[in-house]
């Protein structure tokens, strides 16, 4: 396998921190990694008035992945950065599959009581590309009486196919087997009836996997009452949003929560980021859980074909996180330190 | 006051059975009350085809309020009855005003860890008769692989701002006077300007209201590790009809969730009803717990100005539950009876 090419945006507040963590533990596991750093996210924003200039776009395109800390700061208005870079890459480089996995991690506790560690282990796979993220509709007499705003999801066949094709192959490859397609087919009737029928089509071709499908009401009621049957859950760009917090609630938090936006192709690059943000009131004290970043380098790799690393590093995560000491202060370095050395 | 006229849609499974408790209730504190029955939902609709003849709608339409209890039955095809009954009324009787509390009641158990009775007590205003639910949109090339469907949200500001001065109203109402607006601004910028700039126009109107804005994803997410914050939320059809289903999850299920379809002004008949299904599963054994169907009967009773019935009630239904032994069966009968007894 050649030579890993990867493009690292720490951003801003902690994304600096936790993200070099998980570069850390990436060459631990690949010490032949290249990696370029690119200064994007509010600091860049404010200096500039730019969010991301072509010609950095074109650079991130020729890399094998983006590893993404986290971006946003009080200074910038909401919105533009999550638009301008991080809604871009998933649009500009056909990251239709936003990858979401939720586990309770040994060591960690759910604020559900009486569930478990292990028994929460579920994957959403969430559509990257379409629906209401597209950002069509408009506004007609804007601040007046009369003022109308309109939002637009739009649907195709082909973007709803690809994406339930790679949640079958998923779950597919899972122990347990098991997709949930998850809309709100008995409201959103043409969206609805257009996933439903694609996702009946597609299952036909994985006879091994039992399916079941589910109101995005119903299933974000299950998500707390009864988060163990999920295993793998396809669903559109916004309920994905949705529901992919949930989970990470039901387990604990973003903490622990890794996130792939990914082109599956490889034609483009896929980021990898924590779920989590740029926590200003933390950052620049290195106290800053450096593990959702850890464990979306795990999916980096495990996108990249290194399924063995892949595999070292969640487990050395996990082995790190049921050490801590319940109280005791944790320090981003040594975390990355620890999970490192584990190698 | 005058006699106030309800229609009774006692429904499918087990809405025949909490309907009648919820009936009783009201017949103990307000006597007079005239109430007419409707036979509409599955049964209906398998023995006619239809689903609510415009004759009958026109009846409905000279009552006070519709007492409603659970429409559907796997012998129907999914979202017929849910669309031809229950949104219909919505949208035809313009019930713009969702009216979703939580509470968790002495006597329940949460699913979390560490809560107590008492610490969550929240309404959620969810906008009745716009966004995603207008039915807007459509199928193109359908079943072909160039196949696209879109949904439209369609939003005013005469019904933003009618709902959101409705949610305002009754913050201010309450002890905390905190209202929290749930949207997604960042991505859906349109709609989401509208709702925003209409929330602050109106927080003008309502100093003694203290405000927040939150992303439904980090919503969803507060609605589980973070409940007590929430005071009165107001928020669009589609997000209203997720976070209520989580806010129901989190103070034990569906089993104490009311519901009102309002039209504050009066204007057309409100409709109340329990947030839980028809439960083919336990239907007829007169099991189901009719403890929701009453707590909606107290807020059909508020709605039509008998604020202290209201109350009374709300209070008689809580001591109720909060008597439950653990773990002893439950007769839907028993439970009106000694509510009513209460009163
Ligand atoms: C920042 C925001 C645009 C983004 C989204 O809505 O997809 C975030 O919530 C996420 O889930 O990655
Ligand atoms: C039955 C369905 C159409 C309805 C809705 O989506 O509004 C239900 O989920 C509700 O919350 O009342």
């Amino acid at each position: 396998m050649s030579v890993a090419r990867i493009a690292v945006v720490a951003g801003d507040g902690i994304g600096t921190e936790v993200t070099a963590q998980a570069r850390k533990v990436i060459e631990a596991v690949l010490p032949d990694t290249e990696f370029n750093d690119y200064d994007l996210g509010a600091r860049f924003y404010n200096r500039t008035g730019e969010v991301l200039p072509q010609a950095i776009e074109e650079e991130l395109a020729r890399h094998d992945a983006i590893l993404l800390g986290a971006i946003g700061d009080p200074s910038v208005p909401p919105g533009v950065l999550e638009r301008g870079l991080l809604l871009k890459l998933r649009f500009d480089f056909d990251q239709y599959v936003n990858l979401r996995p939720s586990k309770l991690w040994p060591g960690t506790t759910s604020p559900l009581a009486g569930i478990k560690p292990g028994e929460i282990d579920m994957v959403v796979v969430r559509e990257g590309t379409e629906g209401l993220y597209v950002g069509a509709g408009g506004v007609l007499h804007k601040d007046t009486p009369a003022e109308i705003a309109t939002e637009e999801s739009l649907n195709t066949r082909y973007g709803v196919e690809r994406v339930i094709r790679d949640a079958f192959a998923r779950a597919q490859r899972r122990e347990r087997r098991h997709l949930t397609l998850v809309h709100k087919t008995n409201v959103l009737t043409k969206a609805g009836s257009l996933w439903a029928r694609t996702f009946a089509a597609v299952a036909a071709e994985f006879p091994e996997v039992t399916t079941e499908y589910q109101h995005v009401d119903a299933a974000s009621m299950f998500m707390v009452s009864n988060p163990q049957r999920f295993d793998v859950v396809v669903t559109d760009n916004l309920f994905g949003d949705i529901i992919t917090d949930i989970a990470a609630a039901v387990t604990g938090g973003i903490g622990m929560a890794a996130s792939g936006s990914v082109n599956p192709e490889r034609k483009y690059p896929s980021t990898f980021e924590p779920v989590h943000g740029s926590a200003p009131d933390i950052a620049g004290q290195g106290i800053a859980d450096p593990a959702a970043a850890i464990l979306s380098a795990s999916l980096l790799l495990e996108h990249l074909g290194h399924d063995d690393e892949a595999r070292r590093v969640s487990e050395a995560v996990a082995a790190e996180v049921a050490s801590r000491t319940a109280g005791a202060s944790l320090r981003t370095d040594e975390v990355g330190d620890r999970v490192a050395a584990a190698l």
